[in-house]
C-alpha cells in the first residue's frame, strides 16, 4: 500500500468515519459517513430525468445459476463469493463444532447453497427480463451491496461496497446512446460535487491467460469507460464510476428479446457510491459541515 | 406451504411488490415496497429517545472468525452462509470454467474466504467493543441485511432480509431493563401501526441434539421474547420482532468489560423489517396509499 493510502486510512479510522474490522477491506460505517452516502443516493436518483425508469432493490445475494450463466464465475473467479452452508446431521455437526472452535478449515463439511454474493447490482435484472421487452426497451435504476474478494488496506478498495446503477435493455443504438449520455451526465454530477474527474477507456480485470484476450477485445471495442479522479496525494487515479456496453452478453444467455424479435443488447452506468463518498472526504476534508456550500446545498438543503 | 402463504405470495408477486427469483425465499423489491421499508426505518430511528445511542451501519458480510467465536456456526450451522472464493491458477481455472458451464459442483476448487454472510445485524458490534466500556455501558442502533439459509416459498420466511436492532452492552441490570423496556416500546410502535401483536417467551432454533438442551435452557431462563402477529388467513402466528438477553454470551468471548471491571452483559431488540412490512400489507391491503390515515400520517406526513 502506498503512503497516501495508508495515511488516508489512518485518518478515516481515527476520526471514526469508518470502523476497522479484522478483515482487510471490510469496514463498519459511522452515521456521518452514512449521511454522505444517503445524500449521494438521493442526488443520484433525482438526477435521472427519464420518466420510464423502474426502481428496484435486490438483496446482497443472487442465485448462483445467474453468476454461472452471465459468465462472471468464469471471467472473475478470484473475485466471487460463493455461499456454502451445512446440510449434515449430528455426527458431522460434532466434527464441524470442533474444527470451528479451533479456527480450522471445515469447508469439506459444507455444501454450496443456491446463492452467491452479488458482484454487480445490475446482475439480478437480466434473469428477471427473460422474454420480450416492451417497445423501446426497459430502463432500471438499482442500488445495493456488492462483494469482490480483493482484500486490501487501501480504503478505496473495499470487499463490500455499494453501487448505484442505471441500466438499459433493448436496441443496440439506444444502448449506445444511453451509455454515452450517462457517461457525460455522470461526469457533470461528479464535477458538480467539486471532484476533478476525467474519462478513460478501460477493461474489466478478467482472470488469467484466457482473460487477457477478453480484456484486449473489450479495450479494442471501446465497451467500457471509467470516470476517474485522483485522491489527495495518491499517485494513481481511482475509478469512481463506469459506463458500459454489454452488447448481447446478458441478452443472449438470459433469452431477452426486443419487441422486434432481436436479441436484446444492454448498457449500464454505475456510480461507485462508497468510492465517491471517500473522494469527497479526500477532496473537501473530513467534516461534511465544512464542505463547500455548493456541495452542502445539493446534499442537505 | 399452507394455502394462506401460497395465496399471499401470489398476490405480492402479481402486484409486483416483490419480484420472484429462481431461488426460494430470495426476492427483488419494488419501489412501493421499499417506500414502506424506508418509512419504517425512519419511524424506528425516531422512536429511540435515548440520546446516547450510536448509529452504525455494517456490510452484509462479517469476519468469519466472529461467527466462529460467537458460537453461531456451532449453534446454527444449517443457517450460515460461509463465503468461498477461487485462489487457483490457470489450470484450476480451466477446470472451474468447465464445471460452472455445466452447472456442476466446483466447491472443491474454492477456498474459504475470511468472511461469512451476516446472520444478525448486531454481530459486528461485539468484536468492535473489545476492551473496557464507558461508564454506564454503550448503546447502538444498527440496520442492515441478514442471511439465513432456510429456503421457503412462504414470503414471510426470506433467505435475505433486513433487521433493525437496538443493542446495549454493560451491566447486567441495565441489560435487563433495556430488554424489557424495548419489548414494551416495540409493541407500542407496532400496535400504533395497526398490527395486532402479542408477546411470547421463545427460543432460537439451535441445531441438532446438542441444540435441544440450549433451547430448553434459553426458555427456562426467559432470555428471549418474540413479538408475534398473525397474518391474514395464516394458521400460525409469525414473529416480527424479538427482545433478547445475551448475558455474557458476547462479552466473554470478545473480551468486553464494564467500567467496573466485570465481564459485560448485553441485550438486543430487533425489528424484523421485511416481516413487519409484509404484516402491514397483509393487514391493511396491497396499496399503501389506502392504508389507515393513522399509519400513513406516521409514515409519510
Amino acid at each position: 500500500m502506498d503512503r497516501a493510502a495508508e495515511s488516508f486510512r489512518s485518518e478515516l479510522l481515527a476520526r471514526g468515519l469508518l470502523i476497522e474490522t479484522k478483515v482487510d477491506g471490510l469496514y463498519g460505517r459511522s452515521a456521518p459517513y452514512e449521511r454522505v452516502i444517503d445524500a449521494l443516493d438521493r442526488l443520484i436518483v433525482q438526477s435521472d430525468v427519464d420518466q420510464q425508469t423502474i426502481s428496484l432493490r435486490f438483496p446482497p445475494i443472487v442465485p448462483r445459476a445467474e453468476l454461472e450463466r452471465n459468465g462472471y464465475i468464469s471471467s472473475f473467479p478470484n473475485l466471487i463469493g460463493s455461499v456454502h452452508t451445512f446440510t449434515g446431521g449430528d455426527e458431522e455437526h460434532a466434527e464441524l463444532r470442533e474444527l470451528a472452535e479451533y479456527g480450522r478449515n471445515y469447508a469439506h463439511l459444507l455444501q454450496p447453497a443456491e446463492v452467491a454474493l452479488c458482484s454487480s447490482v445490475c446482475h439480478p435484472l437480466y434473469a428477471m427480463c427473460a422474454g420480450v421487452l416492451p417497445e423501446g426497451g426497459s430502463r432500471y435504476e438499482v442500488y445495493g451491496w456488492c462483494f469482490r474478494h480483493e482484500p486490501s488496506l487501501d480504503p478505496i478498495r473495499m470487499q463490500a461496497f455499494r453501487m448505484h446503477e442505471f441500466v438499459y435493455l433493448g436496441d443496440s443504438e439506444v444502448a449506445h446512446e444511453f451509455r454515452d449520455r450517462w457517461l457525460e451526465h455522470g461526469c457533470d454530477i461528479l464535477r458538480g460535487l467539486g471532484l476533478e474527474v476525467g474519462t478513460v477507456v478501460a477493461n474489466d480485470p478478467f482472470f488469467g491467460r484466457a482473460g487477457r484476450v477478453l480484456a484486449h477485445n473489450q479495450l479494442d471495442d471501446v465497451l467500457k469507460y471509467e470516470i476517474i479522479t485522483t485522491l489527495d496525494s495518491y499517485e494513481t487515479p481511482t475509478a469512481i464510476a463506469s459506463s458500459n456496453l454489454h452488447r448481447d452478453h446478458f441478452g443472449r444467455p438470459f433469452g431477452i428479446q426486443t419487441a422486434s424479435g432481436e436479441v436484446a443488447e444492454s448498457a449500464c452506468f454505475g456510480f461507485g457510491v462508497d468510492r465517491i463518498a471517500l473522494s469527497l472526504f479526500s477532496t473537501h476534508g473530513y467534516d461534511p459541515d465544512r464542505w463547500p456550500s455548493s456541495v452542502r446545498n445539493q446534499f442537505w438543503s
